[in-house]
C-alpha cells in the first residue's frame, strides 16, 4: 500500500508544475501535436514544438524536460531527436521517449531502438504492445493503438516483469499503460488504476500523457519516479473525471475530449490526492 | 425510393464498423489529420496515421482500408501515397482518394490524375469542383472548399453524370458531395439529402468524411456502393443531429465541431436508418 | 480618444470580411493549423493551407491575403514563404508575417530577418519579445509564447516606441499583442485592452490571430491599419466573451477553446463596436 502521506507527496507534484512553469520540448507527430500543446498549457507549463536540425539543440537548451514522439515518424525528424537528445543529456535535463507504434513497422521499431542507444532516457511511456517490442526486440503491434486484448493475454506480472527488464537495461523509468499502469524504475514498481475506456476512444490520449510526463518530470527532475507516477494518476484522473461529465450529459467522444483538458486545467494537488488509485507492487 | 429494407440493410454497415473496428491508414494533409483520427475513433474504428516511405508498405499492409487524401501535398508524401496504394491493390483491400482542392493549382490536379493513373481506387471521393477537373483534366477551384456557386451552376443531372463518367473511367465508386450528395457506380446512382450548411463552416468535414469511407469500406468490402452511401448518410445525419443541438443552445461553430464527432460516437444502426435520406436515381 | 464613429467605421470591417469572404493562404505551423482554419471560417473567410514549392505561387495568385507564420519552420517551407510573398507582392495582395518564437534560436530570428528584407510585408504581428528581437536583431525569447514579464519590465511607451520603429523600417503596420496590444503604422498609434488571460492558457491564441489579421485586411485592403485594429478587437473581445461563459459554467481550458471559436463565429459588427476597448495613442 502507499501511505496517505506518500500519496500527498507525489500529489503535490502537481503543484510544483504550476508553480515552476516548465519549458517542455517536444519532437512529436502531427497528428496529436495540438493536443499536446494544449494538455501541457492546461496543466500550467509551456509547450516548445520545435523539429529543424537547425534549432533544435538551441531550443532543447532553454527547455527543462525533451519529449520525443515518433508518431509520425520521417528521416528529418528523427536527426533532430538525436541532436536534441544529446543536448539535453549534456545538460542533464529528463528526455521522455514514446515509442508510438514500435512493433508495427520496422522502420518504427528500429528508430525506438537507436533512439535508446543514443539517449540516456529518463522515461520510456508506452503501451504494452510496445514495451514488450522493445524488450524482444521485435513485435506485433497492430497500428498505434493499445490493443484492448493485451491485458487479456498477458497476467499483470507478465508486465510488471517487461517493464523492470526495460528499465534496468535503460536506466530509465519505465510506464506501460494501459487498464493498469504499471511504473518501474527496476526497482520499485507502482500500479495505477486511474483512467477510463473513453480515453481510448479520442486520439491523443497516449501522446498528451507523455507530454506531462515531459511536465512533471521537467518540474521535479530529482523524483522522477514520483513524477511519472503523479503524472499518470494525473491524466488516469482527468479521464474519470471528463467521462463522469461526459456521461452524465449523454454526450459523446468529442465531449469528453474538451472535458478532458477541463479537468486536466482545473485539477489541483487537493484533488489528485483525493482521486488517486496507487498502490505499489514491489 | 430506397425501400424500407434496402434502407436497414445499407445502414446496418454502421453496426459492421463497430463490430469490425477496422484499421484505416491514413495519408492525409496536416490540416485536419487530428479530425480524421478523432472520427475515425468516434464510430468505433481505428486510425493509423503514416506517411514515410520507409514504412507505408508495412502499414498498409496491417490496414483493412487506405486513404489518401492529397490537402497538403508535398512531394515526399506523394511517393508514399503510390507505394501504399499498390501494396493495397495486391492485398484487394479498398483504397479511397479525397483529391483535395485539385483544379486549384497544377500540382494538385497532376497528383490527383497520377495517383488515378497508378492505383485501381474503389472510391474517389470530392466535391462537385473537383471531380469535375477529374473529368476534364483541368478546372478553376477556388481554394479547397466546395464552392457554394456549384449547385447553382450545375443541375444535379450534370453532376450525375460527372460522377458516372468518371466512375465507369476509373472502376471506381464516386461520390460527389455538396448539398446534395451523389454517389455512383457507372451504373447505379444514389442522391442523399443529408447535411447541414454548418458543416461547411468547420474545417474537415470532407476530409473526415473520406476516413470515414475508408472504415465503411474497410468493414464492407464486398459492397462499396452501399458502404459508402452509408458513411455519406451517418456524416449528414450527424451533422443535421449537431446542427440542431448548437441552434437550441445558441452556439457556433466550435460547439458544431465538438458536438459533430458527439453525434458520431452516439450514433447507432437504428437511429442512422431512420435518419437516411436516400434516393435512388438510376 | 476614439470617437463613436471611428469605433463604428472599424468595427464595420468585420461585416465587409463575411460579405467578401477572403481567401486567406496560410503557409503556418503544423501545431495550430487546424485552428487557424477554424477561426477563418469561424469569421466567414476561406482558408487554403499550401506549402509546396510547387503550388505556392499558383495558391498565392487565388488568394486575397497571405499569411507567414514561422512556428515550425524548416526549410522547406521557408523557401515557399518567400516565393508566395513575391507573388503576393507583384499582386498587391496583403502579406502578413507572424514571426513566432524570433529570439528563441538563431535560425528563427534569423528567418524572420530575412523574410523582412525579401518581402514588403503590410503587418507584422508578434508579441513583445518577437518585436524586440525584430528591433535589435536579436533576442532572449523563451519558447514561443509571451512572456508575461514583458509588460512588467518595459512601459507601454517602450513597447509603442519598438513597435514605431520596426514599422517605420519596414513600412509595415506593426501589431505587438499582450495585456494591452499597441497597433502602430509609425505614425498613428492605437492601443487596444480587450483581451483575457486564459487566452494565454490555450495555444494558437497568437496564431489565430494572425489568420483574422489577414482575413481582415484581405477584406479591407485599402484600410490596413484599420483592418488589423478590427482584428485585434475581434479576437480579444471572443476571448472575453469565451472567458465570461467558461467561468460561469466552472469549466476549464478546454471548453474556453471552444467558445472562442464559438464568440468569433457569432460576433457582428455591432457586437464588436459596443465590446471595443480602443484607444488612440498618437
Amino acid at each position: 500500500m502507499v501511505t496517505e502521506e506518500e500519496n500527498v507527496g507525489i500529489a503535490k507534484i502537481r503543484r510544483i508544475v504550476r508553480e515552476k512553469n516548465p519549458l517542455v520540448h517536444c519532437i512529436t507527430n502531427y497528428v496529436t501535436v495540438n493536443d499536446c500543446a494544449n494538455a501541457l498549457l492546461a496543466i500550467g507549463a509551456s509547450p516548445v514544438m520545435a523539429d529543424d536540425i537547425d534549432e533544435v539543440v538551441e531550443i532543447a537548451s532553454l527547455a527543462n524536460a525533451l519529449v520525443l514522439n515518433i508518431g509520425t515518424l520521417n528521416v528529418r525528424t528523427v536527426q533532430s531527436m538525436v541532436a536534441a537528445g544529446i543536448r539535453a543529456m549534456e545538460l542533464r535535463r529528463p528526455v521522455i521517449l514514446d515509442p508510438v507504434g514500435a512493433g508495427a513497422s520496422r522502420l518504427r521499431t528500429d528508430t525506438a531502438r537507436d533512439l535508446i542507444r543514443a539517449i540516456p532516457f529518463a522515461v520510456i511511456r508506452g503501451n504494452v504492445s510496445e514495451i514488450k517490442t522493445l524488450v524482444a526486440g521485435s513485435g506485433t503491434t497492430r497500428g498505434v493503438d493499445a490493443d484492448e486484448s493485451d491485458w487479456d493475454g498477458n497476467a499483470l506480472a507478465d508486465v510488471i516483469a517487461s517493464a523492470g527488464t526495460l528499465a534496468r537495461r535503460t536506466g530509465a523509468v519505465v510506464a506501460v499503460t494501459g487498464a493498469t499502469d504499471i511504473v518501474s524504475d527496476g526497482a520499485r514498481v507502482f500500479a495505477i488504476r486511474n483512467g477510463h475506456p473513453l480515453m481510448a476512444r479520442i486520439t491523443g490520449s497516449g501522446c498528451m500523457l507523455s507530454a506531462l510526463v515531459g511536465a512533471f518530470c521537467g518540474a521535479s527532475p530529482d523524483r522522477l519516479l514520483d513524477a511519472v507516477v503523479a503524472a499518470l494518476c494525473a491524466m488516469g484522473l482527468a479521464g474519470e473525471l471528463a467521462a463522469a461529465r461526459t456521461e452524465k450529459e449523454n454526450a459523446g467522444t468529442g465531449s469528453f475530449r474538451t472535458y478532458l483538458i477541463d479537468s486536466l486545467s482545473k485539477m489541483d494537488e487537493t484533488t489528485l490526492a483525493g482521486g488517486m488509485k496507487l498502490e505499489r507492487r514491489a
